[in-house]
């Protein structure tokens, strides 16, 4: 039954968005009761609390837990952590609990996964801990895993599941219908039947709602999709969540060099992969590192966090050592050092700005070699239209605020120039870096914001010196 | 047949992962052909050329001409712009292109769209134009987008699709098939059959690749999925994003206030709300408008920008003016005016630090009134240890440049008081945005780093002028 809905209630479109935690997160009481148990050693209870819950809430409790009573959960629970619970939890805090578990549980576990999560398990493990592992599947799964692992890190090949349902070109509807009520073993979650000639090159895709549409006797061919797109087991996995996203996949057929079929990638994994991507992204721009987590320790998130910070005093070393120029400047006009951050602090956030769009531009493909002059040009008319605007309003509180009309025009010209600089540096430090290979979003933020202290106060103290001494 | 594939070539993985972005983007000389085209006027060129384009492809192009080239464009290919282009393009530029099309050419596209992408189109459209498309849509069509939008903006309500393939709870796979088969519309992709009761309560749902795999007289009910969970039509679409991403969902019914079934939501519209929310949250931490993008022109951008600047140069000439308190000391010592900047700036960054770490943590439901304590006191501690680390160095450098060891002393102290305030002010300020419902993207920047700048200005001269005057 295929039919649209009855309207709701009229009124409802005043209404505002519903946030409540309830609906889709476990309850807090729900928590506490965990914690207490956790806390009692009662395994009982434990067991109880978290037999209704989805495996990927059972991960985000055991990812909140202290490292010491992760260890008691273990002892707790050990028993009944499984595959799916596993490849929910965080790549660091995972290795913990691996480390933890039973033999014998662990090798269930991983029995249980499919060979895409496996792969992400083993993959940062040293030989021996990933030949135990590997050891524990049987030989069809323990190829398809090592297969996968043959691939480079972050590409296509790393990604897929090796399972993939596929069906000869020539079959008809009612053929590939009779295959699959037959076939013992079918994945999980499938959404196409893929067409391939008789040397496994995939040539087409028939999704299972048009399957199930049509007639026994229409031929797969007559129902192939449009969308149909391989994708290189070798390419990088951005692209592949790129490439989801934008052809609206749900899912594709992976090939090797020899455009033979060697698995399937689903929107799910591409959809994670775009998470992670972005995740990376915002948390580089702050310089944060990017694996970090809030279940990280205080060891942890310092070491993340202080060579961003180290790199900061540096720039900052160099900043006050152009201050330190014009000492003499300073002494005969404090105003100058009342004034000189905020030519610096509007630079900083200018070129922020702009950097920004331009990271998020190349990181979406929306920033290209077709389109960066025209974006160049935007950028450096608006950073412009912005000096001459600030410099005009600081200009004018300076004029009032010191009663000297020279020292507003040098701070109008210093914010031009800086806010000149804060564009074109916030553009052109990340396409120079993505073209030299480097991710933009990891450390164009210290060179633009480097550039617009330096500049900034070389700009407002040298005018100053110039003009006014 | 389900198989595993062969090996791939062993030395693979050695190598790097592809880049090559002919893979999969549109080539520069086939835009630098379509351009030509459009200067030429030549209406049938450019439909050779976009012929086989995909419809994403084609919106790309569309959104990166300029505002003239667009008319000509519309002017050359108007007619063949469906809704699939239509529901591909940004929505500034969409708004643009549906005025300049002839108002068949406008119907018909729309008449092809998915009820979800109508509701997309017209819900920010004035009234007129609003009923102008609705009366393109037969009657069915046009409820089914006037109940979508009964529902709040951004709601589970505007996101789904009304069209859902429902079968009753008592029916048998043969039935379900047999139904399937003879229904003369079916949804373009559809993954699932939602099991309802006789008052159209959603109940479990069976996947289709089970309903294929199973036997005729298996009832659906034996088939039902366990990750089955149903979605409030009021639900915020950030929360529908969430859930997809966390329970690895493809599809869920959504429900309306008495959990009947209204429509559905499927993974890839999940998807493009988490891309938009990531977006959002990135650009709104930088201090750019939300809707911010590369093809907007220069006024478009100055718009977006100017307001996080005024709001800038306001807490820059607050932190300038606490400076200003110190003009003394700082006419005594000048080496204090080159100096405080850094403090400034490592407090600055310090404090981005944090907030990222803790807006993404609220973003993405880590960061919980569970843990937030833990957070807090971990944020406390690394922002004490940066602050003696960091504070050490400068202090050794201070003494070194300027040879006052007190001069040190103070810098050190004032580095610590600001990076432990930076540290509180990066975690507690989002904290309390996000629990007085403001999006603690788009404010918590500005006030973290007033913050540093004048605790670090404040502290650093304050405690000179005590210890050194």
């Amino acid at each position: 039954m295929t039919e649209n809905s009855p309207t709701p209630e009229d009124q409802s479109a005043e209404k505002p968005v519903e946030r409540d935690e309830d609906d889709y997160l476990p309850r807090p009481e729900l928590l506490q009761q965990i914690d207490q148990a956790i806390e009692a050693e009662d395994a009982q209870k434990l067991n109880e609390l978290l037999a209704p819950m989805h495996a990927a809430d059972i991960a985000d409790i055991i990812e909140n837990l202290d490292p010491g009573e992760r260890r008691v959960f273990v002892t707790l629970y050990g028993g009944e952590i499984d595959g799916e619970i596993l490849s929910e939890i965080d790549e660091g805090i995972r290795d913990q609990i691996v480390e933890m578990l039973p033999r014998d549980v662990l090798a269930e576990a991983v029995r249980e996964m499919d060979s895409d999560d496996v792969v992400d398990l083993i993959e940062d493990m040293d030989e021996p801990e990933r030949e135990e592992i590997l050891s524990a599947l049987d030989a069809g799964d323990r190829a398809a895993v090592q297969q996968s692992l043959a691939y480079p890190e972050h590409s296509a090949g790393r990604l897929m599941q090796s399972e993939v349902v596929t069906a000869p070109e020539h079959w008809t509807v009612g053929e590939t219908l009779d295959f699959l009520r037959n076939e013992e073993w079918l994945p999980e979650q499938f959404y196409h039947v893929v067409l391939v000639d008789p040397r496994r090159h995939p040539i087409g895709y028939v999704t299972l709602g048009r399957l199930l549409a049509a007639k026994r006797a229409t031929p797969l061919k007559e129902l192939e999709e449009d969308s149909f797109r391989t994708i290189s087991a070798y390419a990088d996995e951005g692209d592949v969540a790129y490439i989801f996203n934008q052809y609206h996949l749900i899912s594709a057929p992976v090939v090797d060099r020899d455009d033979r079929l060697v698995g399937v990638i689903t929107i799910d994994d591409a959809m994670a992969v775009l998470d992670e991507e972005h995740e990376e992204d915002i948390l580089r721009l702050a310089g944060v590192g990017d694996e970090s987590s809030l279940t990280d320790t205080v060891g942890q998130t310092l070491k993340q966090r202080v060579p961003w910070l180290g790199t900061n005093i540096l720039t900052a070393l160099a900043a006050a050592s152009v201050i330190a120029l014009f000492e003499d400047a300073i002494q005969g006009l404090v105003a100058l050092a009342v004034l000189m951050p905020i030519v610096a602090s509007m630079g900083g956030n200018a070129g922020t700005q702009t950097l920004t769009v331009a990271v998020r531009g190349l990181a979406t493909k929306d920033l290209t070699s077709g389109n960066s002059l025209r974006v160049i040009r935007r950028e450096a008319a608006v950073g412009l239209l912005n000096g001459i605007l600030f410099g005009a309003v600081i200009g004018a509180v300076t004029f009032f605020w010191f009663g000297n009309p020279l020292l507003g025009i040098v701070i109008l010209l210093a914010m031009v120039i800086n806010l000149l600089v804060a564009a074109l540096g916030g553009i052109l430090v990340p396409l120079t870096l993505n073209r030299l290979g480097i991710d933009p979003a990891l450390a164009s933020g210290t060179f633009v914001t480097t550039l617009t202290d330096i500049v900034g106060f070389f700009a407002f103290l040298g005018l100053a010196t110039l003009v006014l001494l």
